[in-house]
């Protein structure tokens, strides 16, 4: 087939590159300038597309595809406002490290500045968010300038899917036609002939990138090792990833080599998958127990190793920045995540290889002691625990993150919101063998886009959105995903009517200004949310008609959103308790 | 009283200032880190704060207040995300040149890069888009600092409000505690005592900011003036602008004393407001029979005068670019506000004194046939129009905005989307002498956030939104402003399920992809969005049911959302058919 004119033939060439480099999904959001990109990405076979009314759901909705495939989803948009939608996600994607192709439309160069309407300055809009970024240059029908297109396709991908993953951002001009409209003379016969990609007998991708990973020297990584094997006290922490980080296997073997316990946020992809009776021993309480360690006499950790990004949990930070401890970080892209500044290594290695090499390593005596006391006070809280929260399940938002995470089916993805349900779920949510998947927008920690990066993870197996009622509120444009997007969802609502994590906060003893405008109570009644969208709406009025419900939702089609109404203080008066009765009951 | 710390110190210090130099609605989305700044706007007597929960929505509501009032308006967001939700916003503040204050909390420098939580790069987040950015210094208790925090308010204010208006971005980094909390020894005894207003007997604005306006010499007035006495067929044209540009005084001079028509955009604010029996030759027909006049072998103009921004009338604008005429773009701030490229003078002066001044020196006589050529095609237009909508009202979108033109009450606010309603306004809103204001997002001319700019422009008076479904659909969280913000409207809603302005462009010929990826029909029943806010919502069946309705929504408390289903291509037809109805009917 021939394109019609330049403008068909530069976005078909753009997209089949993207394509040929990894892009599976795009996410298009309607307008006029896009028009090339978006018919190029309908018409392409090897990419779905999904088509998104507001480009910050489209953006969010994108992110969590990436999130949760590991691989570079493109979002396409107009010129115009639509493209400063998409600045949230992007900065989310970059602190969260999420591949993201974003292609903005723009109006042609001579329009700049002159007063055009829809038109503004999109050059660098995103700033240093963005990994790599360039204005293309205008459609052009001549070989070198559809190499170069190409060229930067193929990079923009890798970019994106490098070392770190992050959003790239591709700014893309046209003149009219915008459709495929055929315009006489305008591809010079000979590139018609080439059947438009501008390259004979390179019909896969133009360019293949093949990137090497950090791998430490034998030298170097003797010296971790050796660290390693010398410690008394040695902890593993697996903070956020998008993927296990290291590999589930990786972690295994690097801690039954060292015999380290693992504190494993719930957003890192170990606290989940497991074995729980012959595997590592991975700890899910230490947000509770470790912060009492002090007055139960225990000696704080000799060494630290640690993966992924910063923990959620406090209380580990700052466990681990009163640790008089070595600690590594381990990182393959250098960044230094560790924001107390206690850290003393930096290791830039590819974590899943580095954790094996260690795990041959290592070289230990059977001292147990260390990890046994781990053991035992994991077993310890989660008895008291269960038992608490079986006692008086009511009211308490706690419980209901319990159930969440203990119901959940094996090959599920469960995505919970910032604020206090991941804090929830990091305290209530005890370790399971199952395999579920679990995200959270931990990059920046906004409650923005969260039902969209949901609904975007959905690929296969159930999802279960946890969500706090302002997030809900924030992206309920998001949820036309679930028509739009042929998703199957259960949306757990926690609604405490405003801001529950200000409970926290000193600010609550400052009232007036307190409820007005941090609480900020908003009174929504979402049930209407269900005839707007395609979900079911429930309104849950206890823990055990939320057990059943849960069960029944995971166990159907179509999307449940279960609503529980909760009393924030109360809820943290409940955490509270719970926290000191850890504590009285002492050490284990 | 003493600030209990240096934040609060801070905090208040620069709200004081804010206020002191004009500064009179903060809306403040919640939030931890920006505490400081929200306890002291909501504290400070002489600024009303609003509380919004999405930010997106948050900086168009200030946005539509500072459109409305000409004020600059502060808008107020915690670290992260929440920044970024500004971004819209704050590209459709510089393009359209609207005076805005964002206010972003950030994070203490020393967890820039970090990993740190909830921490991202917000240094120069809006790119160009802001006339002024400034990170300030660390909260200090020192004089000299506070006297800097002073000034950097105070020049903000007057930035924001310069020539041109537009966004300026504070970012404010704040350390904990982020509460009005006693720290002992925080602040110096003797800064205290001074009422932490940090100078001595200042206590009004710090600074007092008196800007000139840009004024022609005699010379250069001159040669203008001459230019528009010698002309023969003189054009005013009257693009889109917050406030009447010129003053709607200055313009009915000039125009008298040149007996030029006046092609008034929707937005001008010269549509409405002009006595129309003895006033200027106020013109809104010209879309449709501008596009005419070759075949009716009308001469084109030989001067133009063109004020605001580039008229909506893409007739208008093809109009001009064709005329073999002396055209002055007038602009205060030396912007090339005419993407053609056809404009010969650009004349960088204050409009209203330069119409002014204009109408005293321009020397012309008495011919006055050019001027009655417009006013017969007017007057033929506006009859043909009226008749014609009269005998056949129904499923046609321009039958309401002329009802939603023509009835609304004087001193009324109308605020009208893009794509088609500001489209259908132009050709069918006939010129009143009402004064009504009629605003739209016409900087980058965007679908997003218009809900938030009509609540935010909501000051005095009727408010009337006229919306498409897609623009509803993208802000419906803005609807929140309906009960927090204490705000009254009526709001149009014409539904034609999708994208309907691509009816008029050639993609609907290429289907697939045209209904899915373009006019993306959503099949959203919006009605349940009354229950979710403080609205009542009425699916309306005729255009008489329309009409009645809407003048009893007017007369009425509380919200009314009118829905009108209509059929995109119908009403495409319908445009097309008056459209050639106009030109068969010939010239006047």
């Amino acid at each position: 087939m021939t394109a019609p004119n330049r403008n068909t033939l530069w976005a078909e060439t753009l997209v089949d590159e993207l394509a040929a480099a990894g892009v599976r999904t795009a996410v298009l959001a309607p307008g006029s300038r896009s028009t090339p990109m978006t018919v190029a990405f309908a018409e392409h076979e090897d990419v779905t597309a999904r088509s998104l009314l507001d480009e910050r759901s489209a953006g969010f909705f994108a992110l969590g595809r990436s999130k949760r495939t590991g691989e570079p989803t493109a979002v396409v948009t107009t010129s115009g406002t639509a493209t400063a939608n998409l600045h949230p996600a992007v900065v989310e994607a970059d602190a969260a490290r999420v591949p993201l192709v974003v292609l903005t439309a723009d109006r042609p160069p001579e329009l700049q500045d002159s007063g055009a309407n829809q038109t503004m300055d999109q050059e660098r809009l995103y700033g240093d968010a963005v990994r790599r970024y360039r204005t293309l240059p205008e459609p052009a029908p001549r070989p070198r300038a559809l190499r170069s297109l190409r060229v930067t396709a193929s990079r923009a991908v890798a970019t994106a899917s490098g070392t770190p993953p992050g959003p790239v951002h591709l700014n893309v001009p046209f003149s009219k036609p915008l459709e495929p409209t055929p315009v006489e003379d305008d591809i010079p016969p000979d590139l018609a002939d080439r059947a438009h990609l501008a390259v004979e007998g390179r019909h896969g991708p133009f360019i293949q990138v093949s990137r090497g990973r950090p791998e430490l020297s034998k030298a170097d990584l003797s010296r971790v090792a050796a660290a390693l094997g010398d410690a008394k006290r040695g902890v593993i922490v697996a903070g956020p990833a998008n993927q296990p980080t290291p590999s589930r296997d990786a972690l295994d073997a690097l801690a039954r080599a060292t015999g380290f316990p693992v504190l494993a946020d719930p957003l890192s992809g170990h606290r989940f998958g497991h074995d729980t009776v012959d595997g590592p021993t991975i700890c899910g309480g230490y947000d509770s127990y470790l912060d009492g360690v002090d007055a139960w006499g225990w000696p704080g950790p000799d060494v630290v190793v640690r993966f992924g990004a910063s923990p959620t949990s406090k209380v580990t930070r700052h466990y681990l920045r009163d640790a008089d401890a070595r600690q590594f970080v381990v990182d393959p892209a250098g960044g230094w995540r560790e924001a107390e500044f206690t850290a003393t290594d930096l290791v830039v290695a590819d974590p899943t290889r580095l954790a094996r090499r260690l795990a041959e390593q290592v070289d230990r005596d059977g001292n147990t002691t260390w990890r046994e006391r781990f053991e035992k006070a994991e077993a310890t809280y989660w008895s008291l625990i269960e038992r608490e929260i079986a006692s008086d399940p009511e009211d308490f938002e706690g419980a209901i993150l319990s159930t969440v995470a203990t119901e959940v089916p094996p090959g599920s993805t469960l995505v919970v919101s910032n604020s206090m349900p991941v804090r929830d779920l990091d305290r209530f949510g005890r370790p399971r063998s199952a395999d579920v998947r679990v995200l959270g927008n931990r990059g920046v920690s906004g409650i923005d886009g969260v039902t969209s990066t949901a609904l975007g993870a959905a690929v296969d197996g159930p999802l279960v959105l946890a969500i706090g009622d302002l997030a809900f509120y924030h992206d309920m444009n998001g949820l036309a995903a679930l028509e739009r997007c042929d998703v199957d969802a259960t949306i757990v609502l926690l609604n405490n009517d405003g801001g529950g994590i200000f409970q926290k906060l000193p600010i609550e003893d400052f009232d007036p200004p307190f409820t007005e405008y941090f609480e900020t109570p908003h009174g929504l009644d979402f049930s209407p949310v269900a005839d707007l969208y395609r979900a079911e709406f429930v309104r849950v009025d206890s823990a055990e008609t939320f057990r059943s419900l849960y069960a029944e939702s995971l166990d159907s089609d179509g999307t449940q959103i279960l609503e529980v109404r909760t009393d924030a203080s109360a809820s943290h008066r409940r955490r509270e308790e719970l926290h000191q009765r850890v504590h009285e009951h002492g050490p284990p």
